[in-house]
This record gives C-alpha cells, sequence and structure tokens, in this order.
C-alpha cells in the first residue's frame, strides 16, 4: 500500500475527549476515529490489525472443535425474558416504526440456547461448540477506556454444550488452553493471568484471564509460585491467600480482563427446557460453557502493553504491515529504487506499507515510529550510494545498513 | 469436517412460516436457521458460504482500489437530522437506560461523509474510496422474502471521493465492471441486468443490478439489442423503449434488485459542508458516489436461480465444500477406505464433507441433494471391489466410476 494513498493520516494533536492511551494512539495513528463516545470507526490500518486478530482467535477456536457460525444482533424480547434479562441496563432497546421491540445483543445465550435445542436430542451428538466473532452492544454509562470498552465491538463468543459435568470440565480445560495461545500469539502471554473471579448465582468461582495493564479497570492479587491470580471481589472470601497453594503473598496489580470463560452448567439450559435422551433413554438436562474473547479489547490491550513515547509498537503477528519502506528525497534516482524494493516485496507477499509522500525526513520517521510496523526500511541518497538501505526494528533503537541485494533474507531472517 | 459432527441438521419439513425458496431451502438444508421474521443465524454451513461471497466481493473492491474500514452500526442521531433522514421509516432507533438515543445504519452516507471530511482537505487526496462489509438494520414491515429482504443483514457499501464530475463518471464505470465480475464468480452474469432507474432528486437516471428470477420484486424491461434493463418504475418516462437505442420491443421480467450504484455528486457532501482546495487555492464541493451490493441478498439470489425439485445447486465459487463425500455401509473395510479418502482430500486442500453418520443411502443421497455441494463421491462394498468410487456433479444425473487412485485427479478435472 502506497502512504499517500492511504484512507486516514497521523496526527500529533492528542484528542482532547479520550485519556486511554489505546485511543489516543489508534487515532494519532490514524488506525481508528471516533464517532461518538465508545463507537469507532476501523480505517484500513486498523481493520488490518482487526482482521488479523480475529483470525488468530478463529484458528485456535477452530483447532479446539469449534464450528463457526453467525447470530444475529437483533434478539426476541421474549427470549430475554425467559431468563429473565430483558431489564438489565446494558441491554440497548431497538424499536421500529411500526412498535416492534427488540433488544441489541450484548451476549448470546439467549440465541444459541434455543437454538441448539432445536438440533440437538441424542447423547450421540455431544459434545458440541459453536463460535462467533461478531458485533456486539452494550449501554455502558461511562465509556472512557478507549475500545477497551466500547458501546459497539467485536466479540469471539463460544458456547459448549455437554451430556456430562466431566465432558464439561474437559472442554473447559481445553478452552482455557487455546486461550492462552492467543494470548501468545498476540504477545501478551506473560502478562497474563488465569484469575479466579465470582461464580455467580451457579458456581464458586469463574476463571477470568487478566493482563497487567496500569488502564485496567480490575485489580488482581498474583501468586507468583502458581502464576495464577484472584480478582479483588473474591479475595476477602479467600482470606487474601491464593486459592491453589495458600501462599499469603499476594502481589497486587492493576488488570485488564481480557477473556473469561464460565460454566453455566445448567442456567439457560433449564430456563430453555433444553434436555437430551441419555444411553438409557432417559430425559436428561443439558450442560453448558460460555467463553468469551473481545477482538477489539484485545487490540486495546496489546497497544496499553506496547508502546512508548513515539507511538504503537505491533507484535509482528498482528501488525497492520510487516515492513514500513521509507523513501528519503526528491531524486528521481531515489524514487526509482524505492519503487522496486516495493515491488519486490510485494511479489515476495511481504506486507509493506510503502511511504512515497512528499515530506521530510523528521515527518516520516515520527509517523513510522505512531504507526508502529516492526520493521522499517530506509531509502535514501546516503544509502542508495552503497547499494544499501537501512533496516531498524521498531522496538530497537540503532539500524543496520544492509544491501539491497540481500534485503529480502534480511526481512526474512527479521520476521 | 464429518458430518455427523456437523452443527445444523436437514429436514425434509418444509418451514410454514416461510414462503420463499430461498429460505425453505436454506433452513431444510441446515445453512440458516430464523430467528424470527426477518431476522436468521448462519449455521456453519451458511457461514461458509456467506464468507466465501463476501471475500469474492472483497477482492473485486481491493481490486478498483478500494479500502477496507469498518464503519459503527450505532450512528449518530444529529448527523440524520443534518440530512433530514432520521424519521425515515426503515430506521431502526435505539435507547440506552440513560436515555441516549442511536440511529442504527442501514445505510452509511451520514457517517461516511463527515469521516472523510475530517480526513481529507486537497485535491491531492483524490480521488479514494472506502468500502465495508458489514451488518445493516432496516425496519422492514413484511419480510417475507428469506434472506433477499432481512431487518439485519450483510451489506457491502463502498463510497468513493472525487474532485470532479469526470472523474466520477470514470470510477463510475470501473465500479459498474467490478459488480460484473462479481455476479460472473457467483455465477449469475448471465442473469443480471445493468438496469436503468429512477435517479431520485439529484440525478436524472441511476443504475441498478437488477437478477431475473421468479421470486424478484421489481419489474424490469429488458433490450435484448443492448443487453440492458429499465425498472418498471421509469418505463412510461422512457415512453417504453429502451434508453439506449430507443427500441420499443422490450421483454417484462421479474428481477431481484441485487446491487445498486448511485451517483450521490453533492447531496451529502452539501449537508456536511464537505469542501476541499482545488489545484487553484479554491475551494469546492466534493463529489461522491455509493455503490451497494449485499452478500446475504445474493446468496438467497443465487439458491433462487440454482436448485432443483431436490435442492440447491451451489456454484463452485461460493459452495460450502467442493465434495461431498458419502460413505454407504458399515463395513470395516469400508469405513477404512473412506477415511483414507477423507484425509487424502484433506491433504490436497480440497475441501470436503464427509458424510460418516449410521444413516440408509437413500437418506444420504437426499440429504446430499438437499445441501447441493459442487462433486458427490460415493464409498460403498460395490465400488471397492473395483478399487472404484462413484463420482457425481451435483447438476448431472449420471455418475461416472473412478479408479481411487485417479480421483484426485479427476477431481481437479472437474472442480
Amino acid at each position: 500500500m502506497k502512504q499517500s494513498q492511504l484512507f486516514g493520516k497521523t496526527t500529533f494533536e492528542i484528542p482532547k475527549d479520550e485519556t486511554s492511551t489505546n485511543a489516543q494512539l489508534l487515532i494519532r495513528g490514524g488506525f481508528v476515529d471516533k464517532l461518538m463516545a465508545g463507537v469507532y470507526t476501523y480505517l484500513p490500518l486498523g481493520k488490518r490489525v482487526l482482521w488479523k486478530i480475529e483470525n488468530i482467535i478463529r484458528e485456535e477456536m477452530n483447532d479446539i472443535g469449534g464450528q463457526e457460525i453467525l447470530m444475529p444482533a437483533l434478539q426476541k424480547k421474549e427470549d430475554w425474558q425467559t431468563t429473565g434479562r430483558w431489564d438489565i441496563d446494558v441491554m440497548m432497546k431497538v424499536k421500529t416504526f411500526f412498535d416492534k421491540e427488540y433488544g441489541l445483543g450484548w451476549t448470546h445465550e439467549e440465541v444459541v440456547t434455543p437454538l441448539a435445542k432445536k438440533y440437538i436430542r441424542s447423547y450421540k451428538d455431544f459434545p458440541f461448540s459453536v463460535f462467533q466473532i461478531q458485533t456486539k452492544f452494550r449501554s455502558e454509562k461511562r465509556a472512557k477506556s478507549g475500545i477497551l470498552r466500547g458501546r459497539e465491538f467485536s466479540m469471539k463468543d463460544l458456547y459448549s454444550f455437554h451430556a456430562s459435568e466431566k465432558d464439561l470440565d474437559r472442554f473447559y480445560d481445553e478452552a482455557k488452553d487455546a486461550y492462552f495461545k492467543v494470548f501468545d500469539r498476540v504477545g501478551i502471554k506473560d502478562q497474563t493471568y488465569l484469575t479466579f473471579a465470582s461464580g455467580g448465582d451457579f458456581s464458586k468461582y469463574s476463571h477470568e484471564f487478566q493482563t497487567i495493564a496500569s488502564a485496567g479497570e480490575d485489580t488482581i492479587y498474583i501468586c507468583d509460585k502458581c502464576k495464577i491470580a484472584v480478582n479483588k471481589e473474591i479475595i476477602e472470601d479467600l482470606k487474601n491467600s491464593c486459592p491453589k497453594c495458600g501462599n499469603k503473598n499476594l502481589k497486587e496489580e492493576k488488570a485488564i480482563e481480557t477473556g473469561n470463560i464460565f460454566k453455566l452448567k445448567t442456567r439457560f439450559s433449564e430456563a430453555f427446557n433444553f434436555k437430551f435422551i441419555d444411553e438409557n433413554s432417559r430425559e436428561n438436562i443439558v450442560l453448558m460453557g460460555c467463553y468469551g474473547l473481545g477482538p477489539t479489547r484485545l487490540m486495546g490491550t496489546i497497544i496499553e502493553l506496547s508502546n512508548d513515547e513515539n507511538g504503537i509498537i505491533w507484535p509482528k503477528s498482528i501488525a497492520p504491515y510487516q515492513v514500513h519502506l521509507v523513501s528519503l528525497g526528491k531524486d528521481k534516482n531515489i524514487i526509482n529504487e524505492s519503487v522496486k524494493i516495493y515491488k519486490s516485496l510485494q511479489e515476495k507477499k511481504i506486507e509493506v506499507l510503502f511511504d512515497d509522500r512528499d515530506e521530510s525526513a523528521g515527518v516520516k520517521f515520527k509517523d513510522s515510529d505512531l504507526i508502529g510496523i516492526p520493521l522499517r526500511i530506509v531509502v535514501s541518497k546516503k544509502t542508495l550510494e552503497k547499494d544499501s538501505v537501512e533496516i531498524k526494528e521498531r522496538q530497537k533503537k540503532n539500524f543496520e545498513l544492509i544491501q539491497i541485494n540481500s534485503l529480502i533474507e534480511k526481512i526474512k531472517e527479521l520476521l
């Protein structure tokens, strides 16, 4: 992509109405635009990142047998009344001109449970799981954390269905592992802790995935021995100790809830009377689990963790482009050589953003740091005198001079 | 994918509340589930088809320089008041518990125009175009055409921006061509006509793409000489003649509007006072075009055109799987050989649905025709005696016996 044609522009003005680091950097880098509080447009650079995050999540969900579906955002009032959740604050309510009323989905138990009930009758049909990557809506009164907590946001929600508690437990552990694979692939595994939290009405504890970040709205207590954490909401119940080893020397941290998994058990299958026929021809109630992971929140979290005073530092796996090719100077020769390199990278299927704009070196370098692409390659009069380009990793201070004819090799080595 | 594990089941019951062919076949084939009138869940098979259609559209929009973004569904009341469209019937309105009101997007001129205005100032920035593939909402009083006209549906909307009318005209023609490439790739080009329709307030005519189908809600008049059509709404204005050649011998047909393109010109740029500085440092108003194409409607249209009394006949480019591998009989040998073939197809990256269910040949064949995958391969005791399988194209009556060791070659020849 030629940067001169890229829709969305960098800016060094700090958006007045945004206090969060993620929103400030995303807006300044031309990744997102804020339409209103909690509601953002993803510009081409931002859409590419989001797409990559969603694909990583998709692959890991497929890997544990999740089947991708797409449920609607518009939901039936009656189904939410069945579970007693129609009047929960977070629900946005929709009205049509002919006075039909819908709920706007902030979660999908009220859709997926009656849906599964239509197709599943026998123990032979278990276990199974379905997931979607879909837009959700939440009536958040305060929406001040950028894309960490939007009124409209992308969510991966997976639902699993089981004939026995043992099988639910087995799948639940597999999902836990899949979540850590996602966190690993997007570069935040080391900062992310499986965290014990309140289980609500129907389970002693639930599990969240909390990622340590100063921007986090949650407080957690980490046990360094077990590499797990406890949410503040239940730390007193646990007498300030680790639920695994009893360690009382826990470390307090601010954290972002990047995912949660929950044994719903029979909460929704009972509400919708979702039963199956077991091996002995007896009716049994279905057991369920749900597993949430928000791509947009994950994107915001990664930025909160991976930035410096100059801008974003994207992990390679989700960077909008792998290479930022920066051409300096107006000489025909420089332009021609830059275009040649641009084309050769494209031929090798290396994702490249080509800064072909008529701007100063200072502006181009500042923009490049702000956008945060992993590798920066500079073509200038000086480098071309040595048949070379400068190559620099975003997180490093120093660049290296590389012969143009060994550039592709060098890039592949660094990516 | 093993069919025994596939979420969503076929049924030969005709859904009582669906009169449209597309919805009946999609529900019976296990592609979609109806949540309520005009609102559907896409099950794994349906999601795969939708995904492929969206990708074809995406590729063609990228090809004419469209940059992919993602705008929100929640929209600002004030922006819709600016253009005078807030109180249009089709708008669904959203309320939060803290009494904030939003519009739910059925189109995005009210978002994209102020958005572009933020980034574009100079003639050097033109032309450019952005598109999204996103979920839209419409308050349709009657929603009886299955996925042809939903209350919630997928839409590709592209918006182009120009410094001159000449450039708008140029891009408009390119978009027209891109649309025909999409129709070609999904197999409905021959039935699809560029159709002159009413231009509304600000243009004499607009163009629609109308695909001939008995389920269509529109009536068009086709000029066989020019291969174009005229929408009924303007045929009297045109004195019942072709706008190109004057031919009065036009053929009346029912048709589905599968796409539309529109020169918005200054309708929205004026409303939002979106100007740019031209080469002579003068302020000028921006010109715009918009281009709609709905993946879900396209999916419904294809089914309306491509089916027989037994079920759907998917074009290869968008079929959920390329091969339906059907195993008949409970012999260990048959099962083992079928699994071997299943694995070898997967290794060759041929998309295969493997009917490994414990069902009769009759049930399996009926299901296979209903689901409509392009190639059916049958493994049975009889075929294995000759080291062979039966291969049959969905739209053909006869099958061919093929040696297993030349199966891959044969599949590649037919796909």
